[in-house]
């Protein structure tokens, strides 16, 4: 009998490799690093929130123990009240679960829902790491090919659905695609989900730096919006909180309960001090977030407008919005050789479409996802003059 | 197709169902609480350490953001160290992982080892969130049934194998049991396991309250032990930093690889500031440990010295050591009865041998895990009082 272990099954974390194209390939020695490929801050939360943080390490001693596998019951609640009011809707803390980062939040979705064999629809180009729990949970990924502007059609959604298929899963504004998806669009995936039994999982880590003002759709309004609806959300983007491993899970009480299971299994409770600043930060932040918000928007600005430099040599933007650019490259070699060569030659980490795709698809080698959010907007600058100098070997 | 999602295969988590007796039993109003459920310390970690993470969440930015997918450096490096020093031979930093607590790192370990359908040793009673881990898993757990001693047999484990085999499990201190794992026996799982192309998993959580001195095996000191012996750490028990989750996993490079795909795909990273609590507890708590250690215990000894009231009334001591004794009662009932009817009369909370057995097993219905080591010795003088004093209806 091989052994067969669940993590042969997917690949390795495109983050992990392109890490060590860092501490592989020699940079130029003229040129600083821009690192577009993790969506990350690079500057700690404000002096605010770290107090927060220090205080509570110091003071509360809950905040060193064990706490409730579902999470601080007051974020719960503070969750919920800011949903309801953002999103409209009655949410009640028993609708919220906290998790140790966005990712787990999915993980759990996934074992709550999922058996062995199971399918998953998820549009292309995704985020990896969703794929890589799917392969590890034996659970088949079908994914839906997105039209030029990135957006997925419900239509030819639904003609992937088989009776092994449980979920859809959006991410909007989407990684790697950088597009917001529109509010009709949110609904005519739920109203799909929901005719066929499904659920939908929407992740909605980078909310916060959506352009458009008001709710991005009004699927939590619906009365009965928990029989299909699943939205994950982080904390880590809009308090700069990365390195804390704060997320959250939208649901029904039911499922929170099934994924309570999991949740227990895996980790037993998310980070108390983590927490603590997620609370700290939604009950202190909103204009400070405000004024991230107009930063990020600010660079995504500077994206567009410096763009037709790079469309002249060839270049396409497909999506561009919250953390991400998602653009396409005039070359032929596939993006994951450019991707190297640019880090080599021009000092640019950047992450190839193929990270994106399912092996061998065609569209991932024209493409790279650009994290601009942690550039600001002169290192935007620098980044257009890099690409536009650029030539491949 | 019926939907058979993964946490409908297992059951709910123990700790989280005693919670729900909590709000649901009424308490005898003149007995305070006495909580012997969950093994954790009830006090913060001392101000050193609190202060040490307070000045990371004001000074680190790092602290606040991403970091590599295994664990911090100096942190990987820092144990590597410190179990060279401990157990003999030579780790290296390439050996170890940090983990959102030991849970998450028996979670990785599973995934990195079996797919659907392959089996898992596990000596009965067990620690209930490994097996609700490898029901969820889609991995068989083979009930290994352990003696009067609690201490598992390698030839009984040897007449289980079969070709869907892939590891044994071994908790030493043991949860629930509180024996501590013969060297001889440690070394006979490892040669069976070796012999059969097996690993050997061992979870050391309570090492830092083994009452011996000295390494409680040899393994490590074995030049090859990386082809067969993963060990799982927790540092939430020494340093109190259970509300942080910090774990870690000693094993073979190759196999950490495999496991970074499933970290990064559940977490991305460990929390960063429970990774720096973790290390400064290692580079400054050793004197302080000692006395925690010596505590615990002390608090064995009293346990063992008070048991013999209990003894008279037909009570047997199976095991005392580190966290935990695991006893069994003389009533007809079963013990998950029992439980409750003691946290309704008696004011004591008590986790039932049913929670760490397959269902139907009969020799859960006798027992009662107890976990000792957040109640002091006049606490330990009360829980008699109460358990003496107790009759069922």
């Amino acid at each position: 009998m091989r052994w067969h272990p669940r993590t042969s099954d997917t690949f390795a974390s495109p983050i992990v490799e392109t890490q060590a194209w860092m501490r592989q390939v020699p940079l130029p020695p003229d040129l600083p690093l821009i690192n577009v490929a993790q969506a990350a801050p690079s500057d700690p939360p404000p002096e605010g929130l770290r107090r927060a943080i220090a205080e509570a390490a110091m003071e509360d001693t809950s905040a060193h123990l064990y706490g409730d596998v579902l999470g601080l019951r007051a974020l719960r609640e503070e969750v919920a009240q800011h949903w309801s009011a953002a999103y409209g809707g009655g949410l009640q803390a028993e609708n919220v679960a906290i998790t140790s980062g966005c990712n787990q939040a999915f993980a759990a979705a996934i074992a709550g829902l999922c058996g062995e064999g199971d399918q998953v629809i998820l549009p292309c180009p995704w985020y990896f790491n969703h794929a890589m729990w799917l392969d590890m949970m034996g659970v088949e990924t079908l994914p839906l090919p997105t039209g030029a502007d990135l957006l997925p059609d419900p239509d030819q959604a639904e003609a992937l659905i088989t009776e092994r298929s449980r979920a859809i899963v959006l991410v909007s504004p989407n990684n790697p695609g950088g597009v917001e998806y529109p509010p009709a669009l949110m609904r005519a995936f739920f109203d799909l989900a929901r005719r066929h039994g499904l659920k939908l999982i929407v992740d909605e880590t980078y909310r916060d730096f959506d352009s458009r003002d008001g709710p991005p759709h009004d699927l939590l309004a619906d009365p009965d919006w928990d029989d299909t609806l699943i939205q994950l959300y982080s904390f880590s983007k809009a308090y700069r909180l990365t390195g804390h491993r704060v997320g959250a899970m939208i649901a029904a009480p039911g499922l929170l309960k099934e994924i309570e299971k999991f949740l227990d299994a895996v980790t037993i409770c998310p980070n108390q001090l983590g927490q603590r600043a997620a609370l700290w930060g939604m009950r202190n932040l909103s204009q400070w977030l405000a004024g991230e918000r107009a930063e990020i928007l600010a660079r995504r600005d500077a994206i567009v407008a410096g763009f037709p430099v790079l469309a002249e040599q060839g270049w396409h933007l497909r999506g561009c919005g919250a953390y991400f650019a998602y653009v396409e490259h005039p070359y032929p070699a596939s993006s994951l050789d450019i991707a190297q060569q640019m880090l080599a030659r021009s000092g640019v980490l950047i992450l190839p479409g193929t990270f994106f795709m399912p092996d061998g698809a065609e569209a991932g080698r024209r493409a790279f996802r650009v994290a601009f959010a942690n550039v600001d907007r002169p290192g935007i600058s620098t980044l257009f003059e890099r690409l536009t100098a650029f030539r491949p070997a």
